[in-house]
């Protein structure tokens, strides 16, 4: 995969219409959000994609410490024994790991794994701090990278090295530790709607789709462009599994000796995915201005001759727009085209555009340009640069809009098996019952790729009705008390 | 090293000036900076560390990004044949290495190692980024763990695991790419100076003591409490070396294919061991105002009827600090002792504590201490809240000036070796000449354990004045121009 790079790089990419996968591929790399590595299904994060992986880090870090999280940094690696002591764990596990058996000359008897999550080695030194009932809740979260092994590598989706926060967290009971998961999926809920723009739906996993030693699993999920499911953050309670496997115990208020209750909880670098194939359009990616690293980009318009004098002009402009809180950039590029220029940012889906000329300053007037439409407006200097924060908030209203009216124009609601595949074959989403039958889901899965998405959260915004009725593929009564989401995924 | 835990814990340690290797192991460990892990050498990093780290990491990264540079992230793991590609570097690294040669069940026929430093895999993204001349400089840094195996672990001094930022950056010439190493030395003295009130020597290394690769290594060099020097952040010059060994080349502004000239510089997580070491106490850390993560501690003192009230209170006054744009938290802990809570604060190194009892709150008075002073002062509650950002900014003073003091007081200036001995074994630097040979080098440490920390800067404001004399060790004319710094290392 090596090779990839920027040198005889061609702007314009292949239309999303045509070839949903080439543009997401195309995109990423010409946006200069990510590369190809010499490290089988590891990626290099580029300085446009770090970029907004670090405003995704700052909103989310202020929220996790706002609701009283502590971060800490456990080690990178993991004792192979450790991950063998929870059953689930492992079986999930074992296919992805990474082994080092060898450090400087000495080989290792017990070999180190690098972490795919940290819920062993965490729950190994909870262990070691809980002592009494007094200690708890334990809540923790870190930043950092983890590794699971890929066949087949895609940029932000799918690499074997991926970047996230896990939270983890540890209570005195069920109630406690329950709560605290259903906080943290609303927090994750409200990061994509608000700050993302991205719609998604709330609710629990099926059995089957759990992560590997939980007791329940709740995921937010989100439709891209082209009809799949993307999950995009998940939410667990963990029961007592782990706290057992690893002796995370305390003494309570009554003096009994008892297993802590635990969570765990992530959004990984996944998210840039979800947000680039939620938003973008045939020219490139579309950036919800709530996330953008660049807000508003100022293109000043000149000839050979007066080209320095419209780039001060321009910063002028850019410095007023910074004092009103936009971030801004100026494009200082000289010898390229103006065109090449709004393909370039347009690609790269700044969402507005501020063309700056000759006349234009005479005039007193700018010429702007919403990545969300097609009509450049004439408007008075003072007038762009006092109205951008409105505008900047109407484009990510437009943004979340857009994608919520796509995601319910392509969910159907069907009662019959044949419905169901002619919609799944359609790039749709399925609302139907099921009757919670594993052996069900997985036919279903053979038969059409689909898979349970989630059973929306009741009281949520989306497709959360109580309702009953029978299976879709067993005709046996549904085992939800209301539709289940159905999709095919990334 | 498992079971170092909370369980139990005590406070109090071992006086400083008693055993400082004990009070360095302890204070870590009971002030909640950071605690052992069951994977050999590596360190869990507990939420008072982390909050440190994260306040360094957003202070650097601010300036990085201010000066230009953009962040990245790249694997961490690199291929095998990649470190062996520049000839220094392997040697350097190769006892270090951890090396991951499994993934699943496959067994790797390329071992991966996990990076003891990017410049190799960084130098092969750059070869495909790197077209021409305009594509340069580039400015990259990044956040992240890296690996090198030790034998003997020293919380933040000495752990396999250790985080930092490695800046890399490439350059048309060896001018500019040498006014980096600079700029970003400059930005590391700054830093430890103004943020960390660390004082610390600039400096050049000399070759035995370079980074293996480099042409040049500059360091800053603080003084421990205990005399020994530690190198607190480095930068390097690496000429065209690793260029040539990874193909970052170039067509110049006139048409010709040259290699790139690049850098690297770095400051880890042992700063925060610099940072320990140089302003503590017998009774624990001293935190300077700027870095700490909480500044004020309020100490309600109440009485079992009326502690709920105080605790109330207390938190009025921290809301007034806040407002006033300090760091601070309020002791809500009841069941514990006042002295138990003074020691803890201390311990912590927080500042300054204000104590806040029922009389205090009906005279409008409240009590102060500084973590420096062994004084209490009662003052006025809004002379209190008005005055702490002054207070904060003398006690930050305060530190620099005691840390300066203390390395000019313990640096010896001599021209015997006899004189040399006895000023290293009585745990002083010694400013003295010497040859520049290697193997005089070498046999001066087989015989002290001292090192040439560095042959300090012109013009900067430790040990620098240009001075010539015959070494301290062959009597050979002096190879610097002047005296350079010899101490004992971490």
């Amino acid at each position: 995969m090596t090779g990839s790079s920027d040198k005889g790089k061609s702007y314009g990419v292949t239309p999303q219409s045509q070839d949903f996968n080439d543009w997401y591929n195309e995109v990423v790399v010409k946006a200069d959000l990510a590369d190809y590595s010499p490290v089988k299904g590891a990626m290099v994060v580029k300085p446009y994609g770090s970029a907004l992986w670090e405003r995704i880090v700052r909103w989310l870090d202020d929220k996790f410490k706002e609701t009283g999280h502590e971060s800490l940094m456990f080690p990178t690696l993991i004792p192979m024994n450790f991950i063998a002591r929870e059953a689930d764990h492992v079986e999930g596990f074992a296919p992805e790991l990474f082994t080092v058996s060898k450090i400087g000359t000495d080989v290792l008897d017990e070999p180190y794994v690098m972490r795919p999550t940290s819920e062993t080695i965490i729950g190994h030194m909870w262990s070691g701090w809980l002592n009494s009932y007094r200690d708890l809740p334990f809540l923790h979260y870190q930043w950092g990278a983890v590794f699971r092994a890929e066949l087949r590598t895609k940029l932000f989706l799918r690499t074997s090295e991926f970047y996230w926060h896990e939270g983890h967290t540890a209570h005195v009971d069920e109630q406690e530790a329950r709560a605290e998961v259903m906080q943290m999926l609303g927090i994750y809920h409200e990061f994509c709607r608000d700050v993302l723009a991205l719609p998604v739906v709330r609710g629990e996993k099926t059995a089957s789709e759990r992560f590997a030693g939980a007791v329940a699993t709740y995921s937010i999920e989100g439709m891209m462009r082209d009809g799949k499911a993307l999950q995009s953050g998940t939410s667990h309670y963990l029961g007592q599994n782990f706290s057992r496997a690893f002796g995370v115990k305390f003494q309570s208020r009554d003096q009994k000796e008892e297993f802590a209750h635990t969570t765990s909880w992530a959004i990984s670098s996944r998210i840039i995915g979800a947000l680039i194939m939620t938003h973008g359009d045939d020219r490139g990616l579309m950036m919800p201005p709530n996330i953008a690293p660049t807000q508003v980009v100022v293109i000043p318009v000149g000839r050979k001759d007066n080209f320095a004098q419209m780039v001060e002009e321009g910063e002028k402009l850019a410095a007023e727009l910074r004092a009103a809180g936009v971030r801004v950039k100026v494009d200082r590029r000289d010898g390229v085209t103006n065109g090449f220029k709004y393909n370039d940012w347009e690609l790269k889906g700044v969402p507005v555009r501020i063309e700056l000329g000759p006349r234009d300053l005479e005039q007193g007037v700018v010429v702007v340009k919403n990545r969300t439409s097609e009509d450049k407006e004439t408007l008075a200097r003072a007038d762009a640069v006092n109205g951008m924060t409105e505008r900047l908030n109407g484009i990510q209203a437009a943004l979340l809009k857009r994608a919520t009216d796509f995601m319910l124009e392509n969910t159907v609601t069907v009662d019959t098996y044949e419905d169901f595949k002619a919609a799944i074959d359609a790039g749709k989403w399925v609302r139907a019952f099921h009757c919670g039958d594993p052996e069900s889901e997985k036919a279903i899965k053979e038969e059409t790729k689909a898979t349970i998405r989630n059973e929306p959260l009741d009281g949520t915004e989306f497709f959360a009705e109580r309702e009953e009725g029978v299976c879709v593929h067993t005709g046996k009564p549904s085992g939800y008390g209301k539709r289940v989401i159905f999709g095919r995924q990334y």
